[in-house]
């Protein structure tokens, strides 16, 4: 349990895959009601089967949401955040559907110095999967890690 | 219950402010919860309360889910937009904590057509507020709009 | 557990007390999100905390369902009750803050025969009060209960 | 967002008509455990199939809940409505179901002044349907609203 | 309402039957979220059917809490129980599935005296079965009870 | 990501450490909710403060239900368990309030082999602490692992 991770360790190209989750319609009502989005695409059955999606699908914001968590719970990354910078490029490439299992792959792709030794900047890019693989969501995700004494970044 | 927008209907300046929602600790136990995320900058008031924050704070994802739903609460543009394109720039400038409560002012910053008649993108800023006017977030949001007929953004 | 009541068990005048609940901000948020009503009296602290209520109170459809279930919990009539026939005369006599603590007294107030023999119809009027007995909600609630054979109300 | 009625503009035939939403097994299941309402109709579909509604049916006090959230989030009277009086005649006209739609038509009934100048008392008659256009339930809902100057209702 | 029972009402071989209670979809996800529990077998659909289960199971340790909520909600011994000693011997028998109802039955099986006259120690033993009677869990549930005065266990 | 562990990566004395979790009015709402145990003791302030516990305390199993959770989280164990074959001796050694904050010790007490080659059983102790490292609660978790071939436990 003393595992201890460096910005360090996470070198450029390095690609890292989350567990997977169903979403379901639990999800679905609970990011409603905690969030108060209730738009009838995500909430009303007649409504959404009538349009081009044929049915209900997930809150973009949350896959979103459930991409952070996956990678948070897989413990990436855990000892060695700073600090979380921001999200850029966030798009949403497919519908997700109750009863889709999604996942996370996340890659290495940026890394920079700080002017304080001893930290750096990493840019992370997320690319969330379903179960067929197709890839739903993608975000590039920045954050600030504890680098390796004397490295620097 | 007819009233009905367009995309025309909002033009670069034009400011929005949605109603406000104090983040509670239900809030976070439940974001948490559907998404996984348990960091103990989140959940365990020991470990954050000897952090620089002094005591648990909200996960930054969940503003961001937040400040969606207040939008949508709103009805802001719920009737004239055709798709989510996407968030950029999403940073967050001050911790949310449990107590707090935020609002979101949305102004609109682009417009550009799209090869489709009768279809233009807008881009709006959200900033999200806390109860001393502090901004917490700011992210741009990309949305696909309906525009009125003839005028193709 | 094969204890079985009638609606002739419960006569007129007689009065039953539930178990106690004490409302708290889960409760309010968990509501807002199910339900979809997130006014800021409810929802919003610096908002409420300027009205004459100087806080966020509870729905008062909330006490309502809160009573219901605190006499669906009790077990009373359990056993003996057909079909929910309606509510009347409902009325929010006091605010309920997160902290109150609720309870219901029933009392048995009407019996009517139907014209099926087994089957009578009584109201009941719910009473919620909080820990300083004061009256916060009242109802009239009307059921069809099973009757003893021969009986028929 | 500044947008402000008052009662006035709510004038005796005007009907509205809400968003819908579909009833869930995650709206039953929370409501449940929001109310302590687990009675076997709603919670233990063995039992439930047995009975002559052939599975699990929403909690009628849901319903309501569900009706005043629906009014609350279209924004009706938003900014008018001062004080919630009761409600009357709450009649459940058929079940229920999980994957049903319901939506809530409001018709202003009533309208009577007070003794405060600036403050009149409406009726709205609630009446919830489901994707079928059958009437669910239906409640007479009092509200107190600001009146317009001098037009004292 | 005023009904008190003691230990002394509880003999060795009396057995109890509680409520049932269908386990949802709900209930998985919720249970992972304020656990922390997201195994896939319990969450990812995609992992859980390739496993001898066919499919995603419910939480062993939430049978248990269900079992003891359900004995809860069913009122046996709720005036006479003064402490909770432990549990011993929690073995699953058969996995449940979402779409399973489940109930309890409680056999006392053990009585002993303690040294304070008016209080004695019980063991139930509580067995959960499924809606085919086929047993799931089963547990042993030891609880201080008040007995009658001058009875001492 | 592919991280492998077999049960014989366990050995007896080796002690691992969770994460901690902060309980919270929202976990208690919520567990009742899902379980249905509504006892005072957890829901009724009123009735709490006057018990010698002087304050609403969680419910004794959704401690167990956290510490499998926190266990779950951490990834100890994760990939080489088979299978989940019970608990003995859970015991509440001291209550546990609102905002405590909880952490589990498991420490491997006990090795098996099976008849299978491959299999072993490993038991654990699982110790719930507090944030003033008070045990609150204690329980032996048995699994079922995969060993390292030809090693049979």
């Amino acid at each position: 349990m003393t595992r201890k991770k460096y910005g360090d360790d996470f070198r450029i190209g390095d690609v890292y895959r989350t567990a997977a989750i169903t979403v379901t319609e639990t999800h679905v009502v609970t990011w409603a009601g905690l969030t108060g989005d209730f738009y009838p695409l995500h909430m009303d059955e007649e409504y959404a089967s009538r349009t081009q999606f044929g049915g209900r699908i997930a809150h973009g914001p949350m896959i979103f949401g459930l991409a952070v968590g996956l990678v948070a719970q897989s413990g990436i990354g855990e000892d060695s955040v700073i600090a979380w910078l921001g999200v850029d490029k966030m798009r949403m490439h497919a519908p997700v559907r109750m009863g889709d299992t999604v996942r996370v792959t996340v890659e290495v792709k940026e890394q920079a110095p700080t002017r304080s030794p001893g930290k750096g900047i990493q840019m992370w890019l997320y690319t969330v999967t379903n179960q067929r693989d197709e890839t739903v969501m993608s975000f590039e995700y920045r954050m600030m890690f504890h680098m390796r004494a004397g490295e620097a970044a």
